[in-house]
């Protein structure tokens, strides 16, 4: 069987033969990150690269993930009064390019469809790659008066930003999945409160289900949404590749949307007013996030809460032992753990042995290894294995259902501290230039203080383009630190007004 | 205020005034089905018109009733170990036209991506119409020995046929969003069982959640699905336009996708072997079978169990009337209902009648209204009435929450008997062509004795056709009535081997 799967593998590309052992990586997380990364998401089987470019099949093991985040994502909106809807595919040339600005944003991107079966289109019909320009001309048809608002809708679907920089699975893709939010409020009062509401629950995906820390703050005017009034972010930082990312981002687009699609509404005065609106948006780039983060040298290692499968359990047969015994204490524990909610299985395939059970489950990243062998069966207990620090614990049978509870929820706080911990360590202030640029050098996520004007960030990027591409705002964060009088801007010399991260990002 | 509005209105096109209003519809269901259903639609609030021609806004109102579906079909699939993932949007036009009938049967409906930005791409790129071609190549892949079977997967998503038929919202729609199962087995007898038991799930959707009548059966060799084995489907009717609707399919691909893929694996006895396989599929479709079989002159009918709204409550206040009672009364029967898990909402807007809002929740079609007056506070109990049949029942506020929750059992049950006794009053016996012509201008659906081959069935098609457009088989049904020897086929007058359906269809 080796010999014909190998040849098959040949036939279609080197990768497969690894894959098909699925028994290490070849690339470690801290030597050669990139490679790492591409190879953890396939070996682990979440992705599968796809014969388009910047396209990628997203399998089983990352789709549950996903849809762990979308269910408590979507509980939350809906407590709020946000109604799901689906809004089309394609949009025409004339509602694309309503807003200048935003056009200008999405434009270079914008795939084109031009022709059905042998059949031109009389007009070309771009695709999605956000909704407003899509969504607004039909806001001012259904609001009419105060009592139409909030109009507050959100759809679940696949968007497409046709990318030429470099395509990363999950981080940079030409489609993605992800929910777009889209709200009309009265006032700015409310709108502003609702962007910080939904940021929020942003904050909770990424760290109370991703185990990732994040910084809350507001995008600089270079980098806010095309078109909008200001952009609210939660940001990440990547230590092996320096780099900040994006997590998440909750607009407020203020009136210049509304202004563009005439989204007028009688107020209670009975006067004429224009809605304040906001857009927001978290996409599978999420995953991706956690697989940089807490992925090591044996693949991925998936916080419990997110987790398809918590518990994997193993029998560990031996020659002469009780072997029906050992599968049958597995199928109990399983019972036992189902019971209490626990997402678990048993892996009693003959074909494999435990020692590649292990491994092939560590690559997958399962949070709890349970093993169960004639000695386990003997002092009935069973050993644990915890996949986040490699710790073994033996626990009784008797208590297996709570003692696996507690291990779950320490998994989960031992991701999230020690990922904040290696965040925290890559802070580093910079107040001069050249502290700026060793900073980032160092792979640094850099906090420093700005004048905050616009054309700074531009000479920013432009002193700092290079093969790694140029360093920006990453945001100013909302936890700002103290900023004494006379502080000077690290780029420009002037008087600064605000603490803003800077970085290279993905 | 009145007057503003319909200067807004006015400006934008001549539908919306009425819209406005919610107050009743232009056309009867009896006398212009057409147009009674787009404007039912748009009515209730569930479609909106969009400017692209086929694509249609799906509005909160018919998208809870997707998502209750989903959550249905989701759950079910789960327990059947069926895995979710996604697949790209794109398609290669080598990976699109590897199955000639397949291709054959969707190329005219491919929409072709030729330009990103301003630039023309290398090779046109496909929007997926099905995802056959775009997956089975990685099935080959993946599947390498018996115990990677079977292969089981799903993907919710949205896809895209441009068709040029008379599109119709919900009906035939140029994106429309559907699940599609894929699946691959190690025996042709485990894809059978599947194609079934995917298709009672169809039947349950239809049946016990739409309250829509359906017949399970065999699609013929000229309906069957493009490059396919065999086709089950479940189909339905439409007695005011005396169509059949085809309403879900769930179709063996037998070997020959496997074949073009080549997804071969090594089986128990190691050697080499074929995969079998399935896929099938339900769509936003069902939600117009819904508009269609239920709906009435005033509006919408929703099924109990796929109502996001099930009970509306409106205080009827009255001048001299202790008016705060009312709505305390109202508030008071909302949340008992909701404690019961009934989805339940008050009307307490003060800028509409009582009698304004019954329409509009009528013309939303939910399926109980609660008033409760003057009287009823005084008498301790509330009006309830039925959209279904109109019925008006005073109970006491005592026993509400059981009463309530019977009553939608009632409301569910008497949908599905009344469409069913409309359905099969419309069912007509055809022996010779003659009454199967006459049954068919009747607009009945034909069960008719067929000799079961293509060319009589091209020829049907032939003769047939017309303004209308041709008669064809709808299915050929599980429950096949008695066969006499002898009997003869009605169109070609040769030996009988088969009861099939007859009708013109959607």
């Amino acid at each position: 069987m080796a010999s014909k799967e190998s040849k098959r593998s040949s036939a279609k590309g080197k990768k497969e033969v690894k894959k098909e052992t699925g028994l290490g990586l070849t690339y470690k997380k801290d030597e050669n990150f990139g490679e790492w990364y591409s190879e953890v998401v396939v070996n682990a089987e979440m992705i599968e690269y796809y014969d388009i470019s910047g396209c990628y099949i997203v399998r089983p093991w990352a789709m549950s993930i996903w849809e762990i985040m979308q269910t408590f994502f979507d509980a939350e909106i809906k407590k709020m009064n946000i109604k799901n809807c689906y809004f089309p595919l394609f949009v025409t040339p004339a509602a694309l390019q309503k807003e200048k600005d935003h056009v200008e944003g999405f434009a270079p991107e914008v795939a084109w469809v031009t022709k059905s079966g042998d059949s031109e289109l009389e007009v070309p019909i771009a695709i999605r790659p956000t909704s407003e320009t899509i969504m607004y001309p039909y806001f001012s048809k259904w609001i009419r008066g105060h009592r139409d608002l909030p109009l507050r809708l959100n759809q679940w679907c696949n968007v497409v930003r046709w990318e030429f920089s470099h395509p990363t699975p999950f981080i940079r893709s030409r489609e993605f999945l992800w929910q777009e939010g889209h709200t009309a409020f009265a006032t700015k009062e409310e709108a502003d409160a609702e962007v910080l509401d939904i940021l929020e629950l942003y904050r909770r995906i990424y760290e109370e289900f991703l185990a990732i820390p994040v910084t809350k703050g507001k995008k600089s005017e270079l980098e806010k949404f095309a078109g909008g009034l200001y952009t609210t972010t939660v940001e990440a930082f990547i230590p092996n590749s320096g780099r900040g990312i994006q997590g998440a981002t909750s607009h407020c687009l203020g009136q210049n949307f509304a202004k563009m699609s005439e989204i007028f509404f009688e107020n209670e005065k009975g006067e004429k007013a224009m809605v304040w609106q906001n857009s927001w948006a978290y996409t599978t780039r999420t995953i991706g996030v956690m697989v940089m983060v807490h992925g090591d040298d044996k693949g991925l290692v998936l916080p419990p809460k997110v987790a398809s499968l918590q518990v994997i359990v193993i029998p560990v047969p031996y020659k002469d032992a009780d072997t029906q015994g050992i599968f049958d204490a597995c199928s109990s524990t399983v019972q036992k753990l189902l019971e209490c909610g626990i997402r678990v299985e048993a892996d009693i395939r003959d074909n494999y042995s435990p020692g590649w059970k292990y491994s092939h489950w560590e690559m997958k990243g399962v949070p709890l290894r349970i093993e169960i062998g004639p000695k386990d069966l003997a002092n009935k207990q069973v050993r644990v294995v915890r996949r986040d620090n490699g710790a073994k614990i033996d626990i009784p049978m008797e208590s297996i259902a709570e003692d696996v509870k507690g291990m779950l929820v320490a998994i989960q706080q031992n991701l999230f501290d020690v990922a904040k911990q290696k965040r925290n360590a890559c802070v580093q202030v910079a107040n001069t230039w050249d502290e700026f640029v060793k900073a980032l050098n160092d792979k640094k996520l850099v906090l420093a203080p700005w004048c905050d004007e616009k054309d700074v960030e531009k000479d920013v990027k432009a002193r700092t383009k290079g093969e790694m591409g140029a360093a920006k705002t990453l945001c100013c964060p909302f936890e700002q630190p103290e900023l004494p009088e006379g502080t000077l801007c690290f780029a420009s010399g002037k008087p600064a007004k605000i603490w803003s991260y800077w970085g290279r990002s993905y």
